[in-house]
C-alpha cells in the first residue's frame, strides 16, 4: 500500500484530475462546431455543476488547494458546455 | 476550517460525490431515448474512461474505499455512454 503524497501516487491522481477536468473541453467544441447540443443532456450538466460546486465548496472548507484548483477549471469548462446547451435550446424553441 | 472526517464535511462530499457519479446516467438515457449521440464528444469519454481508470488506480494504490466505489460506479456510466456513442457513431457511418 502507497500513501497519498508518494510521488508516483500522486503523479496518478495529477493525471486523473487532468484527464477528467479537460475532458469537458472537447464537448464544448464539439457543440460550438457542430451549432447543435441537442444530445446532450441538461440534466447531466445541470447535475455536473451542482456537483462540482459541493466539491469545491468542500475543497474550500476542509482547504485543499488541489480540490480548489481541479474545480474552479472544472465547473469553467462545464459552465462553458451548460451556456452552450442553454443557448442551443433557446434557440430550437424560437 | 474544518477536517475531512467532519460529519456534516462528509455530507457535502457525498452529495458532491453522488452529484457528479450520477449525472452520467440521464446522458446515457438521452442518447439511448433519442437514438443518436452526434453531438456527445468521444474524445470527452475516452477522456472521462481513461481518468476515472486512473482515479480507480489511485483509490486502490492509497486504499481508499470512497474513491474505489465512486470510481467503480463512474466508470459504468460512463462506459455505458461511450458504447452508445460508438454504437451510434458506427450505425452513422453505414
Amino acid at each position: 500500500m502507497a500513501n497519498p503524497g508518494d510521488f508516483w501516487v500522486e503523479v496518478i491522481g495529477v493525471g486523473a484530475a487532468c484527464l477528467t477536468t479537460l475532458s469537458f473541453l472537447p464537448q464544448a467544441l464539439r457543440i460550438w462546431r457542430n451549432g447543435s447540443a441537442r444530445d446532450v443532456s441538461l440534466t447531466m450538466y445541470l447535475m455536473m455543476f451542482a456537483g462540482q460546486t459541493l466539491w469545491l465548496t468542500y475543497g474550500v472548507v476542509i482547504g485543499s488547494a488541489s480540490l480548489i484548483l481541479a474545480n474552479v477549471s472544472a465547473l469553467l469548462l462545464v459552465g462553458s458546455v451548460l451556456l452552450l446547451k442553454l443557448r442551443d435550446r433557446a434557440a430550437a424553441v424560437k
